[in-house]
């Protein structure tokens, strides 16, 4: 036994008291059960309850996206730090985490499309997006990216979590997913708020239930 | 050029714009400047400009941080989304970023220390620990594991990011790093919010003043 500080020491009881606060302060009860334990999560990993507030979804996107992982969808993810988060224990089928974003190709494919490194690599998800789950948790250009393509027809992902952060272009990003009419199923945090941890947080927890 | 949505796909005027954006609304005026520099890119990282008032600090951590960093100092984290996180080549010195969260001892160590398994990875920090930048964003028993063994007279870091996310013993853990009568030089973000994203945008900030 160690000494010192006062604290909770035990993981397990870490994560049931971490959980059982955020269910006792989060308004949690405006969503579907299977949304508000993928809300729970996320919160979990920005420490911030009134995430739900921002929270926008379809009404299979869980559902979609839980079913894909089993039947060893690929997840495709917009930054090395949304790969680092995904625990790969949790994955139903051992499932490729695919960042396409450190591929030799990107810079020249950024500069031949002019736009940024992180929107030239979806062009690089092709042969993955039919049935994947995607998930954004850094740059607004990748979303906007991804929208683009699956306008012009581009393999239809499974589920789309599009959680990218900051202050330009990642409230339109997102609140173009939301208002998608291609039917796209998605799960979004709309405003300035997103990050690879929430975003690494929704596949974990979309991936298992276990808390 | 791509067609579809309208938003900015130049990322050195996203960067410029979003840089613009936070100095604009964040209260960046109490701040020492380059406490400040450090700041605006823990916010650009998290997408809330209020993170401002819940930032602690001493006098000198960005300074001995970035020295330190010039110097070769090895960068201590407590999660591999950290460590996903940090720009290798913002590094002064292609420092070493060390995560032993995953080390083989780990899990029998924090059975052994009845703790764990994110607060028994700090025992295996000891030889990197003198004139280290430790960057913790994620788990609080690091934080306390860290200054339990700091006050048993362990190696001193050359500044702590005390920056652990959550419910449960986070906010206290940065608390007692906030108030540590070690002299021990820090930089915190108070209260429940925290993470990996805004942990390794302050490494990267302290590393090149680059924006």
């Amino acid at each position: 036994m160690v000494s010192g500080f006062e604290y909770v020491r035990d993981g397990a009881e870490i994560y049931r008291r971490s959980f059982a606060t955020i269910r006792a302060e989060a308004a949690l009860g405006d969503l579907p059960a299977d949304v508000a334990q993928v809300a729970v999560r996320m919160i979990h990993a920005c420490g911030m309850t009134d995430l739900v507030a921002d929270l926008a979804w379809s009404p299979n996107v869980v559902k979609n996206a839980r079913t894909a992982l089993q039947n060893g969808a690929p997840i495709l993810c917009d930054a090395q730090m949304v790969a680092a988060g995904i625990t790969r224990r949790r994955l139903p089928a051992d499932n490729r985490v695919i960042c396409t974003l450190s591929e030799p190709g990107v810079p020249d494919l950024a500069q031949q499309l002019q736009t940024t490194r992180s929107a030239a690599a979806v062009d690089l998800w092709h042969d993955h997006l039919a049935g994947s789950v995607v998930a954004i948790g850094n740059a607004p250009t990748t979303l906007f990216r991804l929208l683009e393509l699956l306008k012009d027809g581009a393999p239809r992902p499974a589920a789309i979590l599009g959680i990218p952060v900051g202050f330009i272009g990642a409230a339109e990003s997102k609140d173009a997913l939301a208002a998608n009419d291609l039917g796209l199923e998605h799960l979004v945090v709309r405003g300035r708020r997103g990050g690879s941890a929430i975003t690494a947080a929704a596949v974990n927890a979309i991936a298992s239930e276990e808390e």
